[in-house]
């Protein structure tokens, strides 16, 4: 019998630095200087995984592979998979077509190269920015999308064009009214798209955020005192490697330059009973589409992630900024574009918050009460896509609800207006010449399901009246109603959209556990209500690219490297065929009931912005839920410390046992005098005499004034 | 010119207990021995008040009056109204057959009026309780809601049966299968409902939540780790009476028998412009209908404000159970039934919290980067509707966001069911013999308007994909969408619903004040996604009661005392006609263009119970925000302090003059021994120093290993 080599890697760890480096000089040997693109683990085949999972000793452990992306000389892409350990080269194809994931360093480039393009100077002069300014110029380079012009064998990239008067101007408040197209390969601007109408440079005066214009606009407010969060006795969670333990919650944090962070091995401890929930939990695709229909505006609609990498845009966080408390974190490690790497410090932040109330009840006969406070476990990223920044928080409760949590904060992507120009509905003047145009965040969440089993069926639920009329015998008052449950059986019915009117959620059910008391399956429960549908229109250059967004769930069964619903290499797609999730549920007839199925959910906002987010935008929350339903066989919080419970014997037995763990940092807001009366005293242990007060005097009928 | 006197109580304060005593006095002298039912503010009539709110000083205060409801012996019911500073009774009227809200000693008396009932104590021994157990048994006293058996004459309540083997049992897991009605002039059992299957008393074993139970069943957990909220310098808000002010927010926190907290007179200092935004919010009503269409179960559709009161049932709050930090608590003053004042203690608290990130930028070129964090106001109460606890807060953003947040807790309204009895679909088996029936809380939030002054229109938003077809010159690549504004011109087009699929808001705006740039009205939108239907069909008893519920949103013009929408005296009316809104809205014809508008909005959750939700309920939130769009010029927050900004200019001048207060009591949340080679280290400012190196060493095309 053999034994775990702790020593190992985590077969779901990202790829080590060692790892990366050893790539890369495995591919250099083969095939020269190439830039390297993507370097990445290849997630274990789940075949093997679960088995290893289940038997870590005697199970052979599943290999740890690279997943590589390079671009050759001349442009040409190539997908392979190398083994690490032993340098050696398993597969290697060239992607022909296909344009892979654009990275911060191409990125970067652009802003070189359009400051010295002469045509691209020669703009400039028009929109009033003599030659000698263009370093005041810059460009947010996106993907291009998809221009029909260009297609998708020359690597692009169209730059969204700024001015900054000032070095720490914010430069979105100067838009420029042209967009130059970027050739990757070849480093230079092959086009420039200009208006009919043209719009100069803007002349409004700079309006910043920064400290010293706020300081000129008369400083910070001075009127907020401190709150203290502070842990002395360190954090609530255990870490073995990435393995994170909570509160019954066991899970092994993953992170990949396209989702960011990837949850694996999702188990709850139900009373010693280890249970799996998820195998896979990620943000695996997103889509923002801009609704200015005006050419070439329908091109703004990033793919963040399959086009930019949630990875590899990630913000190294700081202690004391981005969570206060007592934080963990974790790194990050990409290779650059050469071939060598790059570490981002603080990629994740862990960390525990109170989530106040947990449960409460008080019998009004006598006032006995508990009231437990609950706790949240937060894993959470940054990152920032251009103009816009993404917080991507994870959120684990002690009852068994996952919480995703995503807050949109950074600054709206802009474009010129003339002064008071109509913007016919498609945007909204924020700022003196600053257009922001109407657009919509959608993302895709992927959920690999394993509730208590890997064999699970999908069923809508909707809340319905009963058929039966009013004044019928089976609804004589008409008050009947119930949840309608309806199997998603093919990987066609399960194509389903949101209904507010139905208050419609999704079960992610084991057909083949009941629960005890409810004899139901048991289930996780998927409540979203932020579930815009995608307003492009069917046909349109977005749906065709984007066709995950074009409803609220999918469901397809499992299948190795099915993780990204807009297919493995984003850039440039032209949705003919759509990539991803169409090409995988086919005619729709697959089977998904019983067995390990993939949910895929869309959720998101619809955004119409207002000068409210100009210059920068106050975070704007959404949410969803995951919940445990008939999973329990009861509440799975009830052993958690509550801060006061007092039962009836014990206010009979005048307050005898109560059990009083009140927080004794509380303390009331002002200096409350002593009043003569004695009803100015305040605190829990005064409370609980005044209700043992009114327990004793609760005579029928009487005043209670007499008691107080 | 005169002066405020500050002595004197706002007129927007609940009455004092010398006005409560002074009106019992004069009300007594007039009209004997009666019980009081309500002596509570009539609030000022607001073109007095609003007159008095612009001049204080020269305008007359407003005449402090109290609004009395009693009942006379033979049940008779009064509404008067008394000047309590002059003892005068201004206006007495007879009610007639309309019941007024059951008071908390009202519903005290039935359980001992039930115990000693013979026929109930029959009743018990057929469930299987001997007549010797009869003060094992209990009983939630509801009222009737409507039976037309007995009509609105006769005040009655319905006697929801329970029992407990042992004092500290919690009596829902016991529930019984007959339900005493009971009269409340005669403190009488006139009849009772006995179902025609016989379900005896389960013979389940207990299962409590109170702290011996838990011991008894392994005990509490032992791995939460203390986490701390301190404010040593105190509180960011002052209180001047019960006026507010806290982040250029200002208002008055009123509290009443029905609603429990009323907001007043919101106003938001806008740069030294304090805009008015609502001039009144509160809850003002909401119902419970459950889902079991067979007698007498639909009788089970609690309006709980109108017919028990928000405030009457509201929980004394106790320092460190129901909130951290330092809080401040308002206490309550209400009549007892024979004309003493009761003070319920710490009915209202107040405190801050730390909100997470207010909003973050950072620039992908040179990772120059602000990030502020937020922080959030609220006040809360939590009342007690016997066997549910609604935790209700009220929360306000720096941003000028208006947050509500519900959060239900407490335990589930059950009823007898044999072990593996059908629930037909109307309820589940949480625990052996226990069902607990589907429902719905459905809310309805009244927002009395002041949007930048009194004068607003309310529009529906609904987000919509342009009318041109994909391929059209309009819409070539089918992007377009936009924000479609309808306007509601009339209390008949303002019955609106909420859709999904359109992501359908409501902005109440000011037409007569466009923002400056986007020059649109100012407005406050309503973004509310937890918008359930009412699910009791058309003609229902609910129907026809709750008429609030028929629609997402209403919207009439302001008139005094319109302020239930459910009516003024809710238990016992049949709904023909129905009272509150529908009264108001007559029509439909009536304008509600540019004028004093109100909106009523519903929402709320439905909640088909779970083995989870027993014994007791993990707390569920539901929320929604009141946003301003338009409303500022600008981002309102760009002048709270950040935790840390940096510049282009000054990361160039290696971090001079970086702005660093990020929080020093942060900390790692686990000891990282110190590498050699330096990556190990951590905190802000080596953050920043890696940050500078990267900065310094982000040649184009440069690896950035040798950087790190």
């Amino acid at each position: 019998m053999g034994s775990i080599d702790t020593t190992l890697p985590h077969p779901f760890d990202p790829l080590s630095r060692e790892e990366i480096e050893n790539t890369i000089l495995t591919v250099k040997k083969a095939h020269g200087d190439v830039y390297f693109n993507v370097v990445s683990l290849q997630e274990p085949r789940k075949a093997e995984m679960t088995a290893w999972l289940e038997d870590p000793v005697n199970a052979p452990r599943p290999k740890r592979l690279a997943d590589v992306v390079v671009i050759a000389p001349g442009g040409k892409v190539y997908d392979g998979l190398v083994d690490p350990a032993k340098s050696e080269i398993l597969s290697w194809e060239w992607a022909e077509g296909q344009q892979p994931i654009i990275t911060m360093e191409e990125l970067q480039l652009v802003e070189h190269i359009v400051r010295k393009d002469p045509k691209v100077i020669e703009q400039c002069k028009i929109s009033g920015i003599p030659e000698e300014d263009m370093n005041k110029v810059y460009c947010d380079p996106w993907t291009i999308g998809y221009d029909e012009r260009f297609g998708s064998n020359v690597r692009l990239q169209q730059a969204l064009m700024y001015y900054r008067p000032e070095l720490d101007n914010c430069q979105y408040q100067y838009p420029l009214d042209f967009c130059p197209i970027y050739n990757a390969d070849k480093q230079e601007i092959i086009a420039i798209d200009i208006p009919k109408i043209r719009r100069p440079l803007s002349k409004a005066p700079a309006f910043d955020y920064h400290p010293a214009a706020i300081e000129a606009r008369g400083g910070f407010r001075d009127n907020l005192k401190p709150i203290n969060i502070t842990q002395p006795e360190g954090v609530s969670f255990k870490l073995s490697g990435r393995e994170i333990e909570w509160q019954n919650w066991k899970f092994h944090i993953g992170f990949n330059y396209r989702e960011g962070i990837v949850l694996n091995d999702i188990t709850f401890n139900d009373q010693g009973n280890v249970r799996p929930i998820f195998y896979r939990l990620s943000l695996a695709e997103m889509v923002v589409p801009y609704g200015n229909p005006e050419h070439p505006h329908q091109r703004k609609h990033a793919l963040d992630q399959g086009e930019y990498g949630a990875g590899y845009m990630t913000n190294s966080l700081s202690l004391g900024c981005d969570c206060k408390g007592s934080i963990h974190y974790l790194d990050a490690e990409f290779p650059t574009r050469v071939g060598g790497v790059r570490k981002i410090k603080n990629a994740i932040c862990i960390h525990e918050e109170d989530a106040g109330i947990l449960f409460k009840h008080t019998d009004f006969r006598d006032d006995s009460v508990i009231v437990t406070r609950g706790r949240k476990l937060i894993v959470q990223q940054i990152f920032t896509a251009a103009n816009y920044e993404y917080v991507v928080a994870w959120t684990f409760h002690q009852d068994g609800t996952i919480q995703p949590e995503i807050k949109l904060t950074g600054i709206l992507n802009t474009y010129a207006m003339d002064p008071d120009e109509d913007t016919h509905g498609w945007g909204t003047q924020v700022y003196t010449g600053v257009n922001a145009h109407n657009h919509q965040h959608l993302f895709s969440l992927r959920i690999d399901a394993n509730v208590d089993g890997p064999n699970n069926t999908v069923y809508v639920t909707d809340a319905v009246p009963g058929e039966a009329p009013v004044g019928s015998k089976e609804n004589f008052y008409g008050n009947a109603f119930y949840n309608k449950r309806t199997k998603l059986a093919t990987t066609g019915e399960a194509k389903t959209d949101y209904i507010a009117q139905t208050s419609r959620t999704w079960e992610i059910c084991n057909p083949n556990k009941l629960n005890p008391y409810s004899k139901k399956p048991v289930s996780y429960k998927l409540v979203s209500r932020e579930v815009p549908p995608l307003l492009p229109k069917e046909g349109s250059l977005v749906w065709k690219r984007a066709a995950f967004a074009r409803h609220s769930v999918h469901v397809t069964k499992y299948r190795d490297d099915q993780l990204w619903p807009a297919g493995r290499h984003v850039p440039q797609t032209s949705g003919e065929p759509s990539r991803g999730l169409p090409e995988w549920i086919g005619d729709g007839t697959e089977s998904i009931d019983n067995t390990n199925v993939v949910l895929w959910h869309t959720f998101g906002v619809t955004h119409f912005p207002a000068p409210e987010d100009f210059p920068v935008m106050p975070a704007e929350p959404m949410t969803l839920l995951l919940r445990p339903r008939n999973f329990f066989a009861r509440n799975p919080v009830l052993n958690v410390p509550p801060s006061y419970a007092s039962t009836p014997s014990q206010l009979l037995a005048k307050g005898q046992g109560v059990y009083d763990a009140a927080d004794k940092l509380s303390k009331l807001a002002f200096e409350v005098p002593k009043e003569v009366d004695g009803e100015g005293v305040s605190g829990a242990g005064m409370v609980l005499v005044v209700r043992l007060m009114v327990l004793a005097a609760r005579v029928v009928g009487a005043s209670e004034r007499e008691a107080l």
